[in-house]
């Protein structure tokens, strides 16, 4: 029996995950919203057998940030848009959208990740997230009431209901096209949805036949109590951030045991913590490239991106001392789990404010890994076999040298070692995870009818 | 001097603008769906140097329609996400893609057309459309309730002063970039939009950088008197349909006249009518294939579809006798204008309700012209030449074959006789066009200010 397999994203956050990237002059203007360099930069992670490609986003760009000006978030091409561009240039390597339940439309975005899937061939996946802040409320016409958390997920609940609902509403034959008798297609086959929520309502049937893939895979990125309890019910894959190896599996455990109240099995759900690599040729090579990096990044940046993953403002506070008092968890309406993070880093590791930004702005809070192509190999091995991780979210930390380093040095090795493809079997995101074509629940309920 | 010269669209409605269409055996139910082959169609109207490639949309299946299961409304990628993939595979060809004011939010929709503009390096056009029906509706949470005419266009007006201050939200050389200072962007150059209005509000920045045309190009469809104003306030072209000369005449010189009391001269406003092309070898081939195509079209779907257009159900009359009385147009909620269209051409020509089918199912309401390519290219000619058409949206009847014809037979005449372009000479539709780039509000202001 074959080894069991170990999946990988490439997590594009362009110029790079570490907040320094884009002072480092191997990164270039030009490239901010480049495609011909986009599409380089998928090749190369399809080159490297990579699943996915998998991209954050945001509704806001961030003005009210004091650390706006310092390029603490970079704009970046639409998630949509892009990845339906990336389709043209690739053939094999998925694409996971993030988008937002709280200000879109569940129709317009049922169909377009359907327009998407068909596109790529089956390749589509969707990161659901809830959205939160004042500017990104106040983008969406609602002042600057933000949502409360409970009704964020309340809202997302519904919003994948019927999200699901439009993709199974077109059966897999329901496109007759019978040319002789001048039939289109078989209109039992066709399904309202008539959905009526407390958030959302919606008639459908969608105007676009069913995702190759049924549905694209669904990701979910919350880790909060609301959020892991959305992915047990809905998810596939679950990205997460966790530090430790403990924790991991702690999480691991959790989410998966979860699943048997919905009926389903582990296995229908993937776990994928984000992981965040510098390599170097020797081990000290690596540090002195983290140290680089480091250096490159303004204190107040530091400041101002742990200020608001903590909710409290840390700008009036000595950075060579401790953390003040922070809130209470259930105040905290932003990312409660990235939250609970950090601070638990902060208490474990008698972190100063200092030394905490030094490890907000590398990983965002991610797992960071440092070494030889090895040891790094070893790392990801670890957490493989060990019930902490079956996918990982590699995030580069500058474009495209991390990128290429990755496929080059570490992807071979764990290809070596049996735990990793060395060519696309499938040619499906579903069939790259290991996750099964969803069946239609319109088409379940005509069977279980007869 | 040189002459003044043609644009010309190519209306992507597949398989064909025919409603016989997807009766043609040359037409395939593998191809509803296949990005291949929709790439190979956008390459042969960038091989006839086409200005752009039009897509109409709509955001409800037509499942309420009696003609539903006969093809009457074929369901179709969506129109952003099919553009940005086909951005990847076409360079110079422009991209028009509709999309609903009523439906969409102004932040998600400018920063899509925004990216899109990026990736396909300038390439990008907006048709603005209100939505209307209740199928429409229902897929939006408003259950029964349809906007009514007015306020559609109201919101429409809103919609589009804030997707404009979203693009120019930020200023050309907002992002400096500069890695020796440690500073991303000129915070000055950075705008709040604010906008306050009856429908919508929005705070910004958009999160993506002004589009490389300023704006994408903005299309108009609406021929009523509220669509007129709407378009001479702020659309750069003006999709219409029009059965004779002198009605486009009329209106092409109402529009055009419009202009200046919104500071606005007459070339900065295009009009295009749709022209539904039949040609054959011989003028008898044409005229035996549009008989051809007719008789593909069951006569039920005929009856739903001039139902749908008129607001009345016409099932009930004698298909050889006249059209029954129709409502006043006040009381049309949908397309006023191809609403007078119709009643005025069954008026002008004495139409029997099965003769006014027979235009309806084959250009929609559009210009037919039919005949050999010269007799084509004359038709297209004296419109062009005497104040009826700056642009044509043609609409081949059958894909492929109807735009093969087109682009083999009919450009190179067109191209002879000096009226079109042999090759692209600039690189974005505002240069195919010959539209000047707009320039940023928020800098106007500041320069007004010194």
């Amino acid at each position: 029996m074959s080894k069991r397999q170990l999946s990988l994203g490439a997590f594009f956050m362009l110029p790079g995950q570490h907040a320094g990237a884009w002072h480092d002059p191997s990164t270039k203007r030009e490239n901010l919203w480049n495609p011909g360099y986009l599409a380089e930069l998928a090749r190369t992670a399809e080159k490297g057998k990579f699943d996915l490609i998998f991209v954050a986003d945001g509704v806001s760009a961030g003005y009210t940030s004091r650390a706006f000006e310092y390029g603490a978030r970079v704009t970046q091409f639409e998630p949509l848009t892009m990845f339906s561009y990336l389709a043209a240039v690739t053939e094999k390597i998925g694409f996971v959208a993030t988008a937002s339940t709280t200000y879109n439309e569940p129709f317009n975005l049922a169909r377009q990740f359907a327009s998407l899937d068909h596109l790529s061939k089956g390749r589509a996946g969707w990161n659901v997230v809830t959205s939160t802040g004042e500017e990104a409320a106040r983008n969406f016409g609602k002042r600057d009431q933000d949502w409360p958390h409970h009704l964020r997920y309340e809202r997302a609940h519904e919003f994948l209901d019927i999200v699901k609902k439009l993709w199974d509403s077109w059966e897999d034959d329901a496109i007759l096209y019978d040319q002789e008798k001048g039939v289109f297609l078989d209109k039992r086959k066709v399904h309202r949805v008539n959905y009526e929520g407390r958030h959302l309502s919606v008639g459908g049937p969608l105007n676009i036949g069913r995702p190759p893939q049924g549905y694209p895979v669904i990701v979910q990125a919350g880790s909060s109590e609301a959020g892991r309890e959305l992915a047990a019910r809905t998810a596939e894959v679950v990205f997460t951030a966790w530090q430790t190896l403990e924790e991991a599996q702690a999480f691991y455990r959790d989410v998966k045991g979860r699943l048997a109240k919905y009926g389903r099995s582990p296995d229908e759900l993937k776990i994928m913590p984000g992981v965040f690599p510098i390599i170097g040729r020797t081990e000290e090579e690596a540090r002195a490239k983290k140290k680089y990096l480091e250096e490159l990044v303004p204190l107040q940046v530091g400041v101002e991106r742990l200020s608001f993953q903590l909710g409290v403002d840390l700008s009036r506070y000595d950075v060579d001392g401790p953390l003040p008092q922070l809130p209470p968890l259930e105040e905290i309406n932003g990312n409660k789990s990235r939250f609970e993070l950090i601070r638990n880093m902060a208490e474990r590791e008698h972190l100063t404010i200092r030394q905490l930004i030094g490890r907000v702005i590398t990983g965002r809070g991610h797992w960071e890994i440092l070494g030889t192509p090895e040891q790094i190999a070893d790392q990801l091995q670890e957490w493989f076999e060990n019930g902490a991780a079956d996918v990982f979210n590699v995030m580069p930390p500058v474009f495209p040298e991390s990128l290429n380093e990755f496929v080059e040095l570490v992807i071979p090795i764990l290809q070596e070692r049996g735990i990793f493809r060395k060519e696309y079997e499938g040619s499906t995101l579903r069939e790259h995870l290991g996750l099964e074509r969803p069946v239609n629940q319109f088409a379940r309920q005509t069977v279980a009818q007869n």
